[in-house]
């Protein structure tokens, strides 16, 4: 167990606990506002032979795919020991060359297919940095969907993966822009610094009230809008690729992983060897 | 070009004047002190059958093995552009199973292969911004090579590699035992913040004057050692798996980029997408 965690290993963790409901089907919700102080992440399954150009693909746009764990088993055995992939995230899709086919609970009829598992960081792990910090963040005030646009950015291809770069908006008030900026750019892991501040159509974004993704927020005078690179970016990109075959959480239906947030932020220096 | 660097397009980098010093063979010496502005990248050839493990690799031990970019044509097209792997390093390591076979000055007769290079991190970046920013460098005061030791941390494995981590040592005053942290934790592409620090033991260090690589150095009274993961430890994986052939750079002999080591500051905002 890490040093930042201070529970008993006879007990499981609030984490531990909530991947055990998701387990049992008890929760099939979206997971924003739950184990707040956990990260969570995306999670993408593919087919072996595809798992060197998504590699690739993360390693060369690690601001939009900051890969956490990558595996070849059903455990995230680094950021979540004990976990079961396949029924421990609240709502599956299921992809056919490129299209969603169904939504699931569980994925345990695909296990023997030999899949790798990839673990991308979520922006939940900053907003909550930012909120801590006195930044406020529009679209969990409005109790929306962070919105989320297609830029005129394209990432580094590798191999079949190719695409734009997707970000994610939040208002910032003018004064806090530093603030914000320099809280994001302690958490590389979870995409890190803005990569764009105030006008939109500089990165290819004509109106800020007409999202790709997500739900249009509130900007009020003062505000500079702020743009993330966002983990719908990697997704995009499997669905433009048209594989067979591939599973992704439902957006918003993350994994919990037994990682505090703290752990991701460069400026928290623990002293011993773990994955940063 | 990136905004950091203010060169006109028509005009070579120092950095690509560098290259071209060693394309020429003018240059074969180690790369310490040259194009201090500049990343310097360890560089490692595999055939292509060993790239996913090296990549998990790194992935999963990224401190120790900060991936900066792998390439499978012969020029690093993201951290510098128009270069060419197989001539601008100063020396070359040839490895047959395990062992150094030869060292030589250029490798083109090795191009057809099929070879991937990775290109990682090194602490001269790090340590460009300690001296920077008043902190001390023994070795580099000394003019030695840095203090390297096996520790007894074993990194996570993945397919063939595997081994225990190795770290460099670099005695610092008391008072600035904090401030060194902080900055280095500023650079996780670059081995980022230290993993320890003080009681060697505790990491399976006996004698800090007996070093497994590079050279001891002198540690005074009310010096406090730190030690950080060191790029030698992928190396040293590479060596342990025995494949039957690869290329890494000799050494000290490093590959010099066009990337400004204040790029890889996260606290250096660009607000611009870029590799980070």
């Amino acid at each position: 167990m890490s040093r930042f965690l201070d529970y008993n290993h006879d007990d499981p963790s609030p984490a531990q606990e909530f991947r055990l409901r998701c387990r049992t089907e008890e929760f099939r919700s979206p997971t924003a506002g739950y184990c707040m102080d956990f990260v969570q992440t995306n999670v993408t399954f593919l087919p072996q032979e595809y798992s060197t150009d998504f590699l690739l693909f993360c390693q060369r746009n690690p601001k939009p795919c900051p890969l956490l764990e990558m595996t070849t088993t059903k455990t995230a055995e680094i950021i979540a020991p004990g976990s079961n992939l396949y029924t421990d995230i609240p709502l599956y899709n299921i992809l056919e060359n490129g299209k969603i086919v169904k939504s699931c609970t569980n994925i345990e009829e695909y296990q023997d297919r030999g899949l790798n598992a990839f673990m991308l960081g979520c922006s939940f792990s900053f907003e909550h940095a930012l909120i801590k910090e006195g930044v406020p963040v529009r679209h969990i005030e409005e109790h929306k969907n962070v919105p989320m646009y297609i830029t005129n950015i394209d990432c580094r291809p590798a191999g079949v993966f190719r695409g734009p770069l997707i970000v994610s908006m939040r208002p910032i008030p003018a004064d806090l822009v530093n603030k914000a900026a320099e809280i994001s750019a302690r958490f590389p892991g979870v995409h890190g610094a803005p990569i764009h501040r105030g006008d939109p159509s500089l990165i290819g974004i004509k109106d800020l009230q007409k999202v790709d993704y997500g739900d249009a927020v509130t900007i009020n005078p003062g505000e500079v809008p702020m743009f993330w690179a966002c983990g719908v970016t990697p997704m995009q990109a499997i669905i433009t690729a048209k594989i067979p075959f591939a599973i992704t959480h439902s957006p918003g239906h993350m994994f919990i992983t037994d990682r505090a947030n703290s752990f991701l932020d460069v400026s928290n220096l623990t002293y011993k060897y773990e994955l940063r």
